[in-house]
This record gives structure tokens, C-alpha cells and sequence, in this order.
């Protein structure tokens, strides 16, 4: 795989202020290029920028004068200048909600808000990586945009290669529901079913990038990752400008590979460095399904190393069982003060209802996990309800109605008729 | 109903520049309040503006400056200057989106929008109107937010209120879909189901609204409906302000009860009048589906009555048989140089696809509808592929799914080794 990778890899692309990849690990450098594993000690690639040029007080006039979607960023992402007039699905710039119901029936006195990622256009935080992981295929000549998912990555993934003109071919397995199947498919991509479970679809889509018969093919979690992950920052940026540039206190972010909860602190510290917020403490927050909670299990037991688990929970959004960051995870909430906490199933569906109920959005699973640690983190005393706390909702209600459905229905049932009306005690 | 409305009406409501109601049909003017219908004509009611105190570039400033979401244009609307601080959904300000690769299909070349709905809070244009009877409900000082519906108005209702910390209570066929259900039950307020077919809730809804049973209850589209329906008007609003405030040649818009296309032709007159876009001519296409076209088949048969007709199709956001504003959509369309088109079942779902394969947009079926038209008014001439052109999607494919499930799926199936991929025909 490392011959095929390193032959087309070159610094002449224009990815705007990306410099190189840098190893996470041992910090070794190489070219920018479709690559995701550090030749010297196999530690994960990230992107290193050069943000030198920028003065503070323009940086911030640029950034606002911006479109409004993840490219008025541009000058702090992996992408050319003039990145907005290519064809991309345009995400980002999503809600702030100031969750003033919810903050009342949770106790929080220092103002509470929640990112609602629902808003993006395929309605789930996935379309902003793989916006970028589209704009780093178009730089390294890739003409299709593929990836394994079973869930909101093949629509993203689906959406933006439509819109790119590019080639989609998307893995799930064979036997998946047929909502998520058609959910997938519209988008007119190839959309292929592997005779096996979900780690038989990895493992193939291991194989074909390392083949020949996968040549031009830009996998947006795997070759093409260190540009992908990149577009979790924009959640911290918007959440930050959103604010008025100021950091927030507190914040609850959802776990499935660790990896946004990472590139939100990254963007965090960018914005202090680059001077486009005042320095101040802040402490990110950890939330995970019960039923699939490696980070938080390690976290509980104050162990650095996180033991893999076989995921059963109805949050299949976050359900990796071996989640890549998760150490880094690990340091991030305690150096910052925060913590990992999980729910159980049923905490996930009574907080989807609770968002519902006094806010008005209907969260995926994935919210309802982030909503019920938070409830959970303040009975527990760690996150503090006079702090202002920002809490991610990454996907949409729609996609997992099952959940809830169970849970949810009709109020009372009544003839048409007033008496009918009276009788079940409706009046006003 | 006419006394009990009239008790509560009075002019001392602050709705910002919303002067009286005036009817449509006579021009007999009452005071704002809870009315609907005119009490000399029982023409339609609608909002009378007192524009006169803008000046146009100082409006232009406040507009830009304004909020990312319809309360920009809040001195144009009938709600108080203080709108974006009270607890609402906070909708519109949706994507514009320039659709190039749809365009080359269909041989646009004037340049081709399409306007993405799907963006709001609850994923359809509702939550525009629903914001607008919400203000009015608080003004009124009614406590209870409620409809008769079967989709999308309900989530939108549902949500508003539980915002605002309204009571909610929606009216239901008793034997809908399950999903349907969840998605209106989610926020948490009342959800009542009526033993009888969608006519028979609506019928009870009428005889609520008269009934002491019934006061203190806004009815968004009933005894709220002239303020709820000015919501449809920010579409018009939000369209010339993306284009650099400009009015497009042409707009293609869905037609249900005819009331968003009316407002939206009202909405663009306002631009002119109050000179923030220039005058200039500009044509309005009606799209209805062929199973429920009474406004489709009137203009057709040039005819000013519009017959109505039993709804059968796959568009039941527009399913609408007895159009109450269609007469009005026939004099626009005529006025203004454009037409009414209708599309089949067929039609829709290709259109659908169409959408989502060349932009990435997942249209409910009424986007399948406007989307359908707008190809059939190219290929019979009567929409102009050299004038720019936009297309209304006013809905959520996730919330029709089962309109593309029989035609949407997986495009092979293979075992998880290359082998496999190769003989499928899928390598690069």
C-alpha cells in the first residue's frame, strides 16, 4: 500500500495553509499526498498547516465576511482559496441553539446551548468531513469517492459525489434495512452490498485500496482521513464565532472514533494561537452509548489504554467498539478537566425526548447520548451547571425513528365530535 | 365564530408594520386579530403593510445585517422588531443553490437555483408559515398552538411549540403510518387521533374553533391562517436577496392550497414597491401532481373555476383537491406569463433522482413534482431554458421515503474479495 500511495504523492497540490502530513506520534513529516500511516512508526498522519502569514484582526474580518457554510474557514482548512465556487455540497454554519428550556429542566444557570448538526444537507455532521475529503480528492486527481458506512456516511458521501461530478461507490452489507439501503442509493452512486457483516466490508475496502482495481478511488475515512478529519474543526470555529469569539466553557461531545472529539480541541487551540479567541480553560466532555463505551470504561478505571468492545447499542452512529483516538481522547479530558460518561438505551431515548420536548429538535441517537450524558454529568457533579456548556447534536431523528417509536405515539384517540373531545379531558 | 373572534380582536398588538387585515376579495378592512374570513364578502383576509416609513438603502443595511434566518426581514413581516429574541424555530435563510449539472440535463443555460427547503429546522417549508402563526398566537395571546395534518405541518407545529413553551395539540387520521405518528409525537405534545378519514378532522377542527371547548387555541391554518400564510412570502424575499437582489425570469412553485405561490408573487411585488430589486418582468410556473391537479387542469382548459378533484398520488404534501387560493394561482400565472404544469407518479420519482443524482439533494415528492414540471415546461416550451430559473424544493426525501424505495437499491451484490469485485464490473 505505501508504494502506491507514496507514487502519487506530491507537494506541489494546493491545499491552501496545509503544509505536509505530520505523524501524530513521532512527529515525522512527509508531502502532502494520500496517505494516512507514518512510514517511520505507523502513528496516525495529521495535517500541519502554515498559518504565519495571517494577521489576527484581517484573519477575523476575512472569516466573516465569508459564505455562510464551512468554507468562510477556508483559510484555516486543508482546501485552495477559492473553494467555495467548486461544486461541494457547502455544509457547516449550522444552529447555535440557545437551549433555554432544556437548560431550566437540566439546572444549568451559565447558559446552555446545543450545536444542531441536523442542518446540514444530508443532515448529519458527516457531510463537513467529507466536504473536505471531496476537496482533498479533487487535488490528488481522485475520480471516485468511496467508503464503507452503514449509515449517515454513504448518504454524505452519496450527496457530495453527485454534486462534484464525481464516481460514488459506497460498501454496506448486503442484508441492511431498507430505508438506509434507499437512504444510500438516491444519490445514483454505485452502492454495493458485501456478502458479510460490517468488518467483512472493511476488511475488503483494506484490501482494494491497496490493488490495482482501486486506483483513482479515494476511500474518505482511510486514504484520504488526515484531510477528512480535518472538518471536525469547523465545528469548534463555528461554535467559537457563534459565541461572539469566545470559548465556551464547557462541552459534551459525542464518541465513536474519538476523532471529532480531537479535531474539536485541535481547532480550539488554533483559534487561541491565532489570537481569534482569548486563552481560557475549557473542558471537553466525553459521551458515549453504554453499550458501546471503550473510552469511557477506560476512563472510569483511569487507564490509558482502551480495550476494545463488541458494540450493542441502538446508537449505531457511535457504535465502533475499537475506536482509533481513543487514547487521545483519554488525554484531552483529562487534561482539560473534563470527562467520558455513557448512558444506557433507555437514558438515550428519554433524552431524545427531552430535546424534543423542550427545544423543538428531534435528534439521531447520537444526540440523545450527548443530551443524556450531560444530564448525567451534572447529577454526578462533573460538569458544572453554572458554566456555559455547549452540547453536540451530530445527526438527524428522521434516520433512526425506530428508536423512539416504541416510546411515542398518539395522546388519546377520539371520535369526531366535541363530547368525544371533552370526554378525553382536552379542553381547555 | 365570527362573535368569538371578533371579542378578542383589537389593534393594540405590536405585529410591527402589519397595519389591519384586509380582504382580498372586497378590500373591507378590520382590525388585526384572530380572522380569517371577511365578515361583508367572506373573501379571504390578508395582512395590509404600512410600508411608508423605509427608506430603501437604510432597509437593505437592516435586512443584511439581520439574522441568518427569515427574522431578517422582520420589518416586512407581521411580528414585533423584537421577533429574533423570543423563542421560536427560527427557519428559512435555506440554501440557494446553483445547480449546474441539473442544468445541463434539462438545457437550462440561463442559470438554474434550486431552492432547498429541506434545510429548515423540521426538513420542509412549513416551519416558515409556522414561525409566522406562532408571533401572531403570542400577540393574541392564545396558549395553544394546533392543526389538522398528516405530515409535515405537524412536526413543524410540534416543534414550534415546544420551543416557545406552547401547549401543542394536533389532530390526526387515527390509522396513519407509523412513522408519521413518531416524527409529530417526538415533541412531546398532544397527539390525537380521530376515528375518521383526513375530511372528518378537519370538519372537527372547524367546529372547535367555534366552540368555548376550543378558545385560546390558534389554529395556524385556520384562525391564524392570513398571518401564517405571510410566511411564504420570506421565500420570495430570501430568493432575490441570494441572487444580489434580483428578481429571477422565472420560478417554478408547488402548488397545494395555492396560498405559497400567491404570497410568493406578493412577496416579490413588496421588492419592487419598496425598490430593493429592480422592476422587471418575471414569469410564475404552478406545479401540481397529475393525481391531484384541479389548478393544473383549470389552467389548461382556461378556465377560472377550479374544479375539485379526489387526490391520488404520491405527493400528498400537496395533495390538496379543493385549492382554497386557486383562482388567484390562475390569474398569476396568466398575468404573469407563465403556466400550470402537472407531472404523474412516474414523473415524480424519476425527478426525484434526477435531482439527487446530478446536486445531491434529496427532494420529498413535492420537489420531485416542481422538478418534474419544470423538465415537461422546457420540453413544451413554455419555460424559457435561457432565463435564469428557480426551482422550488419545499420538503425532506427522508420523510417519503417509501415513494423511491421501489425503484432505489443496491446495484450489485458481491462477496468480500476482489475476485468478486472484479467479475462485477466495478474495478477503475
Amino acid at each position: 500500500m505505501a508504494a502506491q500511495t507514496v507514487a502519487t504523492t506530491t507537494n506541489s497540490v494546493d491545499l491552501g495553509p496545509a503544509a505536509a502530513l505530520s505523524c501524530r506520534e513521532c512527529g515525522h513529516r512527509v508531502p502532502l499526498g494520500p496517505v494516512f500511516a507514518c512510514e517511520e512508526c505507523f502513528g496516525p498522519l495529521e495535517i500541519a498547516y502554515d498559518y504565519s502569514a495571517y494577521d489576527t484582526e484581517e484573519l477575523r474580518k476575512r472569516i466573516e465576511a465569508g459564505p455562510a457554510n464551512i468554507w468562510r474557514y477556508a483559510p484555516l482548512l486543508p482546501v485552495p482559496a477559492d473553494v467555495a465556487e467548486k461544486p461541494n455540497i457547502n455544509p457547516g454554519w449550522t444552529k447555535l441553539v440557545k437551549a433555554d428550556n432544556l437548560a431550566r429542566e437540566l439546572g444549568v444557570t451559565g447558559g446552555l446551548y446545543v450545536k444542531d448538526d441536523s442542518g446540514n444537507p444530508t443532515h448529519s455532521f458527516k457531510d463537513r468531513v467529507v466536504a473536505q475529503a471531496l476537496e482533498a480528492a479533487r487535488a490528488f486527481g481522485f475520480t471516485t469517492l468511496s467508503c464503507s458506512s452503514t449509515g449517515n456516511l454513504a448518504g454524505a458521501v452519496g450527496a457530495a459525489a453527485a454534486r462534484a461530478g464525481f464516481r460514488s461507490c459506497v460498501f454496506i452489507p448486503h442484508d441492511l434495512e431498507q430505508g438506509k439501503v434507499v437512504m444510500a442509493a438516491v444519490y445514483g452512486g454505485e452502492l454495493v452490498g458485501i456478502q458479510g457483516n460490517y468488518d467483512d466490508v472493511n476488511r475488503f475496502c483494506s484490501e482494494l485500496i491497496g490493488d490495482p482495481a482501486g486506483e483513482g478511488w479515494g476511500f474518505v475515512n482511510v486514504n484520504l482521513r488526515p484531510y477528512y478529519a480535518e472538518g471536525s474543526k469547523t465545528l469548534a470555529y463555528e461554535i467559537c464565532e457563534q459565541l461572539g469569539w469566545k470559548l465556551p466553557d464547557q462541552l459534551v461531545v459525542p464518541i465513536a472514533s474519538g476523532s471529532q472529539l480531537t479535531k474539536i480541541d485541535k481547532g480550539l487551540q488554533e483559534l487561541i494561537k491565532l489570537g481569534l479567541v482569548e486563552d481560557k480553560p475549557y473542558k471537553i466532555f466525553g459521551a458515549q452509548a453504554e453499550g458501546c463505551s471503550p473510552v469511557s470504561v477506560a476512563y472510569k478505571a483511569g487507564q490509558d489504554v482502551v480495550r476494545p468492545q463488541k458494540p450493542d447499542t441502538i446508537a449505531k452512529s457511535l457504535a465502533i467498539g475499537n475506536p482509533a483516538d481513543g487514547p487521545y481522547v483519554l488525554d484531552i479530558a483529562r487534561r482539560t478537566g473534563g470527562a467520558v460518561e455513557d448512558v444506557n438505551d433507555e437514558q438515550i431515548v428519554d433524552a431524545i425526548k427531552l430535546l424534543a420536548r423542550t427545544e423543538g429538535i428531534f435528534a439521531e441517537t447520537a444526540g440523545g447520548v450527548t443530551v443524556g450524558v450531560t444530564r448525567k454529568l451534572i447529577e454526578n457533579g462533573l460538569l458544572d451547571p453554572a458554566l456555559t456548556t455547549v452540547v453536540l447534536n451530530t445527526g438527524d431523528g428522521l434516520k433512526t425513528l425506530d428508536a423512539v417509536a416504541s416510546d411515542t405515539g398518539l395522546t388519546a384517540t377520539i371520535r369526531p365530535n366535541l363530547d368525544s373531545f371533552r370526554e378525553a379531558g382536552l379542553a381547555s
